[in-house]
């Protein structure tokens, strides 16, 4: 076989039978070799940040890597920006790049770089192979790599020689390359303490919230008096009717600030000390108290579960029962479409288990706000920063979850990043409903340009934070994709349209002016 | 004043007076610099390789380069591929990247990453700023750089502190870094003895076809029988009536291989010795003929005018008059729309002193041919093979040529990277016209399945390179972005459509459906 079926054999034999593509002539014998695989789903994407985004919804949903296949150097960049979120999500992702044939690396053809350079600074594990007999072996390296809990980024780079060349190499992944680090035993001990103590303590835990997670800590504040905060950008949470309530950290420092006032321990447990998303003239951006003294008890790929069940034993709180939300659907609402209108609707109409993806920019916290009450659903967030996740994440977390349905809460400016994802939504018929908050300006930029202590923008600087002039059209850009749209300018409108949208099987897109 | 203003300023004093911007939190004080400078005008790009495009395209008409404004780590990632093709042109262009404050880096905050290890791999020159002192000095730097010709890539890295603190420090570049290196005067001895000899002589000229470096080599040929072929992927080119014409590499190995049979004496001149774009199984990347000589007078780096002049006085051809295109524009086409049509038709009507961009994949062959007998205009190719050039390249082109037409002549599968930058065309009135041929496929890819040695794609691999299902409607995505499209189906529609795009200022854009 060729050095491209090995691979692909390899990755299929490894577990990960998802490969999102956007392959060029590099990779042609690795997408030959795709269909001598059954079991391998290839999905193509019209542009690189597509591929990898939907990589990072797959790996959040599915707990186990996608594949990616990009073209080069340049592709590779292109899709680099949604491999940071993944990375910062510790999603586990296994990129397969081609790359000239070794001996045509030498010369300074056109589309020549230094991928290694490019893949890099957004990879936990990088290689490249240097023959077919390699590359079956390194596939699942790769995914032995990506599998190091919580979640790693791996970039195997692909010689075409090496994906052409024959081979009669096999190779399957044995498991984690790496098992999770343990806990600081004698942080553990010192939390006990302080949280037996009656001093005010803040648990601070970072990394995905599964179920047991959150009710570990709510357990332990339950028996103890201890306030929890998780991070702001949670990569998964499990909200809804039957989840056990956690507070997130605030994204503005001034209102993180609050929340963690008057903290004498801060307990952090699977990340590290809060700090500002960024810094800012004159404000704090490290949000410990001063005084306050820090339980560092493991970082997010250490085992976190471990330490929170030694913690919940050592506070005696494994018998605490955790308050859970109650199912509490909203009213339709009526009137004016705003953010808030838009999160009773959405509590009101969208069905069990769905899938939330997040990236909703300023219009967040409201629409949030209206959705208590909501049934049970899984909610994916931009924990990289990174602008242009929604659209793909809900790619992958669709193709992860056929039964479920998915509902991407989008801001408009982020959503152009990646706006040719939603032709992949259309070709693969998948349940997504995209929810565009249509402000036609980049409202967190405007907030932020006051905050940053640069008041009274002139023309020049509004223009730059204005999606206006000309408006963006939603519709006609969905439409031009092959998704079904439709605009609400009310909130009976865009009742009538979620209500659509969530009952049609396949994607479809409803553009929210707001 | 702030650091960012001292930034806009030294790069306003060192002739850098557009920027083409993206930008973040990170960036909010450079925005805010901007209204206090009126000679800089800023555009935004709704996406960064729109942004990075627009440079690119702008630096090869303007011969200065823009500036472009990106938001950290991943937004350059984002114009990393339109960087990379800047870079393989030799396109001056300076790269302003946001940063963390200094003392924000420390933290893993979401959207922290290695910001030089991004830059490295796709940029000739690379600092960061460490102080609001440092900034203006490093931006003079960074155009000092850009401007060692041909072009380099400048990539400063902002700090948001440096932008913010106050400053009284002021700089202005004083030209280019470094002077273009010596022809190697030995091997145009060589060369000039090979050329009278009688033996078969072929130059192989890389770089910008300027019209004066094509008429050198053309007295060369005329003077002494050589054979003039230029490389395929010439940043920029000066073509139709009035212009001396020269022969482009072929993009395919074989044919490419035929152009330069039978060669005894290859002479290189502003590039390296020719090699395909891809290497494949079985067949040559070096296309050097078996013991040829090669004559390395120089590199794109080097003085090439200087070389040709040198090479010109050596073999006496000072005095002859080379053959020029004469202006015979051909009929409008009829009957089937193809990319001959296209061609013909766009050789009917364009406007004398035109741009054209292309960014026409497999269609650019055909369309060519039929522009036989145009007017004058300017031609820019995809130099670095990274495809999502052809949009924002025109951006750039209108903006620094406001009195020419530009034509981006684009491929759909390219066009859909970065498809955002019809945005940008509309909110500037920018006038361009851009051709999609929409072949609904990735026709080149289809082409190269079976040149790689792959052969009958089984329908995994067919649904890789096919982007039908859904049929992309770019009438809709123009419109969806504020640009007046239509959709020509036959020659007799796309005639019309194109005599109307081309009367009417502003972009408007064309579907030819072929």
């Amino acid at each position: 076989m060729s050095g491209g079926e090995a691979l692909v054999h390899a990755l299929v034999d490894s577990g990960v039978d998802v490969c999102f593509a956007n392959p060029g002539t590099s990779e042609m014998h690795f997408v030959a070799a795709l269909d001598t695989n059954p079991t391998m789903r290839c999905i193509l994407g019209l542009f690189e940040g597509v591929v990898t985004g939907a990589a990072d919804g797959y790996g959040r949903m599915a707990g186990k890597p996608a594949a990616t296949l990009l073209h080069l150097g340049p592709g590779l960049a292109n899709g680099l920006a949604n491999v940071h979120n993944a990375k910062k999500a510790r999603t586990p992702m296994v990129n397969v790049v081609g790359e000239h044939a070794t001996y045509h690396r030498e010369y300074d053809s056109p589309l020549s770089s230094d991928v290694v350079g490019v893949a890099t600074p957004m990879s936990d594990w990088v290689a490249m192979g240097d023959s077919p007999d390699s590359v079956a072996a390194l596939g699942a390296e790769a995914v032995e790599n990506a599998m190091v809990a919580p979640g790693q980024i791996s970039t195997l780079i692909l010689p075409a020689d090496t994906a052409w060349g024959r081979t009669s190499a096999k190779a399957v992944a044995g498991g984690p390359a790496s098992a999770p680090g343990a806990p600081d035993a004698d942080a553990i001990d010192r939390a006990a303490r302080a949280l037996r103590s009656g001093d005010r303590c803040t648990i601070f835990l970072g990394g995905a919230l599964s179920e047991e997670r959150v009710a570990a800590t709510a357990r332990i504040a339950s028996a103890t008096g201890a306030k929890v905060v998780a991070s702001t950008w949670a990569p998964r949470q499990e909200m809804g009717a039957g989840a056990v309530p956690i507070r997130r950290l605030q994204y503005f420092g001034e209102q993180a600030a609050e929340q963690l006032e008057g903290t004498q321990h801060l307990i952090v447990i699977g990340g590290k000390p809060p700090v500002t998303f960024f810094a800012y003239p004159d404000k704090p951006n490290w949000l410990t108290p001063d005084g306050a003294e820090i339980h560092q008890i493991c970082d997010a790929t250490d085992d976190v579960d471990a330490a929170l069940e030694t913690l919940v034993d050592a506070v005696g709180a494994s018998g605490e029962e955790p308050a859970r939300w109650e199912l509490a659907r909203p009213d339709l609402p009526s009137g004016e479409l705003n953010p808030l209108a838009i999160g009773q609707a959405a509590a009101h109409l969208m069905p069990e288990n769905a899938i939330i993806v997040n990236e909703s920019g300023l219009s967040g916290g409201a629409y949030q706000m209206g959705m208590r009450g909501a049934p049970s659903h899984s909610f994916l967030a931009l924990t990289g920063g990174a602008i242009g996740y929604g659209i793909p994440a809900a790619i992958g977390a669709a193709v992860a979850c056929p039964d479920r349905r998915v509902i991407n809460m989008q801001a408009d400016g982020s959503g152009m990043y990646t706006v040719q994802g939603l032709w992949t939504q259309a070709r693969e018929g998948l349940d997504v409903t995209t929810v565009v908050f249509s402000n036609r300006q980049y409202a967190i930029l405007q907030f932020e340009f006051g905050r940053v202590g640069a008041h009274n923008p002139g023309p020049k600087a509004m223009s730059m934070l204005d999606l206006s002039n000309p408006d963006l059209d939603w519709v006609s850009l969905a439409q031009g994709m092959g998704v079904p749209a439709s605009r609400a300018t009310t909130a009976e409108e865009f009742n009538v349209a979620l209500e659509r949208s969530l009952a049609e099987p396949g994607p479809s897109l409803i553009e929210a002016v707001v």
